[in-house]
């Protein structure tokens, strides 16, 4: 069994913790948080604290705050023996070199609030300073998902660049999809088995196979009745830069 | 039972074609295409012709090809009686006018080559002349679709170009992403959970309150490593330009 101490309570702190209680082979000792209101949804189910002092004795504290916090709250944890993780995309190992045991444990996933997400189907990527820290770190991530991978500060850092793309601006797209259908009066509905399909594709083909549209097929016409059709001069730029990017690399 | 010809083999007349196959009270009789190779997939089914003089008698007459070709082609089919439809998103009713009794029935979806899709999931968008040709035109959409929309050719052009949005400047995000990976060796196929989720999240919450990311958070530290890390001067134009636009919807 290896016990853990959480530190934080947002959503990948939250995810985390209702993972871990499915198996036995994880023990949660303590979520340390910085209020009884960001603690409740822990405090029925393991022990609590506000106070980095009172933290308990465990193999592995797993930080998962802010990205800023990372490197002052580290300081305040050198004198733990345990492994101690944080959970970032663009923090470098590094960050927690003063420690004696460290690594990063950083499940690439979108989080919701209030919306539970199978962990095993997360990929969680690892990096750790020791042969023996890595054996436990890995213990942790395959209890809880089909997917781990060793990672380096650099490639982990190229992931979450990607991840910028594929997820935020993505989501990006559709809001535009959103206010287009607004602004005409079409139900948003309509777009969703399109954007699921999309997106379900490049399971099967690679998106520069998948590439299609007015920019791709040079439709010149289309893509001028589309400039002016779109209201907002922001939504024209993006339009023009997408489709020049894609047409330069036919 | 309704007679239907279908004019055109790519991708839209073969999914549609294949789609009609499992009903009985929808009967092709007849595909028109350009060449023995385009009509091979049809021609073991039904009759096949690449002559239109040689169009036979129908309910219902089906152009799945290209937006350019429509308007001449419909230009040779004045003669028919039956209802004529497009297939298209951003062609206009009125573009058939000239025809005795014409249609849109337009399939929102990308289709792919090879890549069988469930026909019941994908959104109809229906637009007729007459309400006797509207009744038919349902018919058809229903048997085959379970979400059918009466759509306005505006309405329609409107969903065209959202759809641009959602699924071609999506894709793209996902090629920028791969490439990304792939100059930093590290697998796309990491990230292929977060697109999924990415696009799963769309169907409980609206893209506004699924926005995330450093633009959101207003990281500047964040963005600004991420333009650093980038190599493609074109890559970096499209990041600064998507971050200021999510920035200005705070």
């Amino acid at each position: 069994m290896v016990s853990v101490v959480l530190i934080g309570t947002g959503n990948v702190a939250t995810q985390l913790f209702d993972a871990f209680l499915a198996y036995n082979t994880i023990n949660v000792v303590q979520v340390v948080g910085r209020s009884n209101k960001s603690l409740a949804h822990f405090a029925t189910k393991t022990e609590t604290t506000q106070a980095l002092e009172t933290i308990k004795k465990a193999d592995v504290y797993i930080i998962a705050v802010s990205d800023d916090a990372i490197q002052s709250l580290a300081k305040q944890l050198v004198h733990l023996k345990g492994l101690v993780v944080h959970t970032s995309g663009s923090v470098p190992l590094t960050a927690l070199s003063e420690l004696q045991n460290y690594g990063v444990f950083y499940p690439l996933q979108t989080f919701t609030k209030g919306k539970k997400i199978d962990f095993r189907t997360i990929p969680i990527c690892l990096e750790t300073s020791s042969n023996q820290n890595h054996k436990v770190l890995h213990f942790i991530a395959e209890t809880i998902s089909d997917i781990v991978y060793d990672i380096s500060t650099e490639q982990r850092k190229s992931l979450h660049l990607a991840a910028v793309f594929v997820n935020n601006f993505t989501n990006y797209m559709y809001r535009i999809g959103q206010e287009i259908c607004e602004e005409n009066k079409v139900s948003f509905e309509i777009l969703k088995p399109l954007i699921q399909e999309t997106a379900w594709k490049i399971n099967t083909i690679n998106p520069l196979e998948a590439q299609t549209g007015p920019a791709m097929r040079n439709d010149v016409q289309t893509m001028q009745a589309h400039l002016e059709q779109l209201t907002s001069k922001n939504n024209q730029k993006i339009y023009k830069l997408l489709s020049e990017s894609i047409q330069k690399k036919i």
